[in-house]
């Protein structure tokens, strides 16, 4: 019995490859390609440089064998293997692909490229991708499988399990879609119930009538969430007079989950959202991350600003230099903690985007139960700290660092949920954004603090 | 056709059920309960109080609801209904609840409370409960399902339709598991396999006999990785013998990512790991999140010393001080970002933890691209925003920021590696950790390269 392969051993494999591949070695790559997984091939060739790709995908034995390979790439993977491919050299492989899968391909070419592509796509496809690529990204109809399983209401049980035994073989069967005779979807027959059910039944006697649909433009986030939240194991999609068009399965959904967590994660942290930032050179992965450096350049060159405007009281105090660093920084902190949250839940739907004002308010009073209790630590240790003998320099610390907190949050709380009423990712602005109004806010508030308090 | 209830449908009702709880509306919110799908008054659930809560689950019809809501709650949703709940109506709920969610809200009581629903709990369930109970969190054996359906390798096709007529509905069934006389796992048969072969064949002639399996005590991060990868819809799980034991099925593996990466996300913004935060008292969430504030705060209070340290220099040259924000806040910016993308690579699988070093150099050239880039940028503008006539203070604040960047990309690509390599969650690196880092080392850099250039 063949176990599942591990980190460990993608790593291993990996290495053999890489050593073939120096050697030439042809034959015995082929023959490891035979034996491994395609899943496990797609996580190894992310390691290899793009020659090394291009040659893993030239040496898969058959036109079926790069078909299950092509389905496990990561795109850029995918465009770098079939950049020079000939269009008749796809067309064979397209073969072997669910027409979601040839339309997203097709979708990455060039429109000269693309138009060979097509014109020589397999007939009976031709008009389910054109069908596909016509829906808007991340839509639900972009992501569809059109292989998938229908049955008139009318027929019987006994007539239903002879076509679906010559139907060919496909894993992607989770429910039984029924249509009426108008192609609308007015039900769904489990396989288990067919084949428990009396032979003689009708399908619209054993079907279940009350069933969810997404149509093709909803979004495939929400799709995802539908699939996710009900435990389905797919989401039938029909277009506005519910004629039945396809399938969304539970391992696009899968696939989906994942990849909206990456890319949030990426957008939260200031660095976009290609989720393939990895396979980057270093100056395409600069220049992605340079807008989002901007952000916080800005912050900085404002506060250098604030700071300069009170030079003449720093000059007085040069002590109160030292606690900038842990001002905006917990400031910074605070109030990522606080758009984290929020942003998350956003996400999650554990925010209600009616009723947030409860919720802001709960992340300000966070913000000054910590702040509070921090700004007195630091506040009454800081002539510790700095062996400066300043009266009433514990007290001004103190209290920016209960302002700087309790407004963190409360910028950090609401940000993200603006945003989301602007219809704008609010995934973005827990990155620089947040930190950087912060920065701004911190610096002029301290030194106002420090002005009110220090200057009578 | 009853179409999926999106989000604004979930506050609406929501609203709706708290009109009629102030009411008192219990025939009412009866009825809703009754028509309304758990998982949408779970999500309902989270927006009210607790004695909301608890009258909701009160009030659903009958033991069979209860448990399906049960399923749907968020844990301490689950605690908080069930706090003052007897065992014996505990047990009646129970009843309808697999062995695994059985297990895993037996083991939230108190242990009294505990002896007292395990004592009262179905005779065929409790040994299965309490085996469920004995694997370790998170591992693969304590969320598996028992209920699914296994088959001895010797019977035929016809004799295997028959066994699955008589197994009481499931709507978990995806494979059908084939056991050999000694109960081990042998091979799997899909349900069309099944229906479309002949009634004469045996099913170890037509069984799949490669089969994927993990181990009771399996992480169930890795459980959810193979799945993915695989796109499986369900993992046999055996023990060490390879006996077959249950399942871990595709919707909990869907739940599985999804809290995974909602943990991942708190802890990399430093608010521990508690999924359900927004759900705490402005109180316990500030005690979650007290610690991870502490990082920064050591941070702060070294670079105040650091600061203080220079503060001969400072007093010569004060505007030395104005900025102490960019440097920080552009280091910690570009540091974040390397961090994230590490975490996330090890997360998903993209980073070979074989094989870190190109990746860490990779990211050390891109901040020095963008060091050199922003460096420039700020250094050749100093003057201007601060209309100092300093000479040499652009070269100060350019090299600061270009060793800055560079510095911070090295620590921040490093740290999760590193945490990685020690077996500790390289999630909690990229919040307060590495930040804090970068803001000592960025001002004590800082503050030498002023030192050595502008006092000569």
């Amino acid at each position: 019995m063949k176990k599942a392969i591990f980190t460990t051993e993608i790593s291993m494999l990996r290495s053999t490859m890489q050593r073939l591949l120096r050697r030439k070695a042809d034959t015995n790559l082929t023959k490891i390609l035979r034996k491994t997984h395609q899943a496990d091939v797609a996580l190894i060739m992310r390691g290899l440089n793009q020659y090394e790709q291009k040659k893993i995908f030239t040496l898969c034995p058959t036109a079926k064998h790069k078909a299950r390979l092509l389905e496990e790439l990561d795109d850029s993977i995918i465009e770098n293997v079939l950049k020079f491919e000939s269009a008749k050299n796809i067309s064979k492989v397209f073969r072997y692909l669910d027409t979601n899968d040839q339309a997203f391909i097709a979708g990455m070419f060039d429109l000269d490229k693309q138009k060979d592509v097509l014109s020589i796509i397999e007939e009976e496809d031709l008009e389910e991708v054109e069908e596909i690529m016509s829906y808007p990204d991340d839509s639900a109809g972009s992501i569809m499988t059109k292989e998938t399983f229908t049955l008139n209401q009318n027929i019987t049980v006994k007539e239903g399990i002879k076509k679906l035994q010559s139907f060919p073989e496909n894993d992607k069967i989770f429910y039984l879609y029924v249509l009426n005779n108008k192609e609308k979807l007015v039900g769904v027959v489990s396989l288990r119930t067919l084949v428990t059910s009396k032979n003689t039944k009708k399908l619209k006697d054993i079907m279940i009538k009350e069933i969810q649909a997404a149509t093709t433009q909803t979004d495939q986030e929400e799709v995802a969430k539908k699939v996710a939240q009900y435990n389905y194991l797919a989401l039938p999609i029909v277009n506005r007079q519910n004629k039945f068009l396809g399938i969304v399965t539970i391992d696009d959904v899968v696939d989906i989950i994942r990849e909206e967590a990456s890319e949030d994660f990426l957008q939260m942290a200031g660095v976009g959202k290609d989720r393939e930032i990895l396979l980057k050179t270093p100056f395409e992965n600069a220049q992605s991350r340079a807008p989002w450096i901007l952000a916080s350049l800005f912050g900085g060159i404002c506060a250098a600003a604030i700071i300069g405007y009170f030079n003449v009281l720093l000059e007085q105090i040069i002590i109160l230099a030292a606690f900038i660093p842990v001002i905006i920084g917990i400031g910074g902190n605070i109030g990522t903690q606080s758009s984290t949250i929020i942003v998350r839940g956003l996400a999650t739907g554990r925010v209600d985007v009616a009723n947030t004002f409860p919720l802001i308010f709960k992340e300000i009073i966070v913000g000054a139960i910590l702040g509070a209790f921090y700004g007195f630590l630091v506040g009454a240790s800081s002539s510790y700290i700095t062996k400066s003998s300043l009266e009433d320099l514990g007290i001004v610390i103190g209290l920016s660092i209960f302002c700087s907190m309790t407004i963190a949050t409360a910028v950090g709380a609401s940000v993200p949920i603006i945003l989301q009423k602007l219809k704008i990712d609010p995934a973005i602005s827990t990155g620089p954004f947040v930190t950087t109004a912060i920065d701004i806010i911190g610096v002029a508030l301290y030194f106002l603090i420090a002005s009110t308090i220090l200057l009578n």
